[in-house]
């Protein structure tokens, strides 16, 4: 008898995963084996780390990690972050440790984080839960660290950049492979969180809910609760998938076209560096309007303060020129028409 | 004293249309004046048309239209379509067209359509509404026909967009401008249904809440009712205002995305027409998927039953190539690698 359909499925998806960090990382090593005699410079086994706060869809991530890696030659640790945010939350902490070293991971560890308060309580707690997963994976000298986001949590993202309104960028959800050297990965981006959390019940595998998932005091979790569970009884079963799959279109659209904007810049500027407006106003919108959010951030803007009205208020400097006044942007950032040019500096 | 602020605003929106209007049709009116001497062929002054279903915002639209086209020389006129899906509708239709004839529009007509059942009920209900619409403006010979769609039915078709989950051209919603000539004006795609609702009370005008708007058995009428308010309450108030913006994004992202395939098409063909494979692989993703989608829709596969997922498997063939056998698409359409070549055509 093989394993439950759900376990089934959480090891495959890790499987293709690790097999991913493998190809990626083949090339230095095909390399190493170049020198057969040098053994002693042979480089270990590589390590793949998963973050794990103990709940499910992490719990089934460390389950399928211990699973596949040996198989592969590759060993398998686990990071837990404490972010200090509720009392008794570094026991937990050493429960999580026990639990992965008991799946049979090693190197284990616990790092206590402090949160900030930058950008909001969710935003200052990933900031915070991101360099200590930098750091631990610098320090283990990791190949990978792979992490728990589901489908589900993808959505999630999606509706969230949507609240936003700046555009197909923040559609684009979480990318399957992240960070410096593609350091993150999200194998279970394609399941949805319903099998982590049976696949954890197959393997009796103890599962811990964060409270914080389930207070309305953050915007996700009303989401999850409500907003969700809301547009799919209007729109149907799909949704969730149908965003899913909006985060990946829109990922691939807004590479090719940020691709097609480093590009057309070049173009656009005179022999002093300045922007042309005639040349600018040629371009397509989508275009010409991130070559000059890309301006505005290159003269100082800081990216998460300009907004598409920003941008459309300096594009009519360009489409509706009728001698407009200077356009102060964030970061004391300064947009004005001079003589046929588009001048962004900070003043 | 002047009008009511919720009046204000639709009197302005309309204001900007009909402007738009005019400008779009200034070309062949300065050519005609030309032949001062022919005053007998100078065209009459031009006809403007409000669809209006007696409901709030369209008969918003219809009183700012008759208090605004006077004052530009423009003729205003009125339809109204009875779908003939209630009983007692055509007593409804007679009633708006009495309503229309009150403001002063000339002519007003009401239009009776079979409903067919093609792609659902709203959908067939839409097809005969424009096809009526489109038949009046050609018989009046109307410059332009006015539809009253806000923002906040904006917002719901980017919702609906976005549960197909086909990519950000079903994001963009509806546009400003569209129809053959760009026939249709949507003046009130900037504003809320709240201002035209608090417009007509302000003008005291009747207006008629068609039940199907509240019937959960429409998807609209849900996602009205309960999606949104629930993503709003999840997300914030801001939600109707991001949703619209994210359409007019997307619709630009899309329309520079669409440009960049079509003229990427030419360049990845052979001398005999075929599409060469490896030219397609140096393209971005998001370019070569959209030449692939316009070659099956070429071959004659219907673009409606042609989803992402089929692309993504014709994608595969140049991405992922490992010898598979053809990919069937719909509309009997076949697509497959032939030495280097990707085929595509009717099997």
């Amino acid at each position: 008898m093989g394993p439950h359909p759900a376990v089934a499925a959480i090891r495959l998806a890790v499987r293709r995963a690790l097999h991913d960090i493998l190809n990626d990382h083949q090339a230095p090593r095909a390399l190493a084996g170049r020198h057969p005699g040098r053994t002693a410079e042979r480089p270990p086994s590589p390590l793949v780390l998963v973050a794990c706060s103990g709940g499910a869809d992490s719990m089934a991530l460390a389950s399928a990690l211990a699973f596949e890696a040996p198989k592969l030659g590759i060993r398998a640790g686990g990071i837990t972050v404490d972010h200090g945010l509720q009392p008794g939350s570094d026991l937990r902490a050493d429960e999580v440790v026990l639990r992965l070293r008991e799946l049979g991971l090693s190197p284990v560890e616990s790092i206590a984080v402090t949160v900030g308060r930058e950008g909001g309580p969710e935003a200052a707690a990933r900031d915070a839960r991101y360099a200590a997963l930098d750091a631990a994976a610098e320090r283990h000298d990791a190949t990978a660290v792979l992490l728990g986001h589901t489908r589900d949590d993808q959505a999630e993202t999606v509706l969230l950049g949507l609240a936003r309104g700046s555009g197909i960028r923040s559609l684009s959800g979480m990318a399957a492979v992240s960070g410096a050297d593609g350091r993150y990965r999200r194998p279970f981006l394609q399941l949805d969180r319903q099998t982590a959390r049976k696949a954890c019940m197959a393997q009796a595998l103890p599962v811990w809910d964060d409270p914080h998932n389930a207070d309305p005091a953050y915007t996700r979790s009303r989401l999850r609760h409500e907003g969700l569970p809301a547009l799919e009884k209007a729109l149907g079963k799909g949704v969730v998938e149908a965003l899913a799959r909006t985060a990946q279109l829109s990922r691939d659209d807004a590479d090719a076209l940020d691709a097609w904007a480093s590009q057309a810049e070049a173009s656009v500027r005179d022999a002093a560096g300045l922007l042309e407006c005639a040349k600018l106003y040629a371009l397509p919108p989508a275009v010409r309007r991130r070559i000059l959010r890309r301006a505005a951030i290159e003269a100082g803007a800081p990216a998460g303060a300009l907004f598409a009205r920003h941008i459309e208020e300096v594009d009519r400097l360009i489409t509706g020129w009728r001698g407009q006044g200077a356009i102060n942007l964030p970061g004391k950032v300064v947009a004005q028409r001079q003589g046929g040019r588009l001048v962004i500096r900070q003043g």
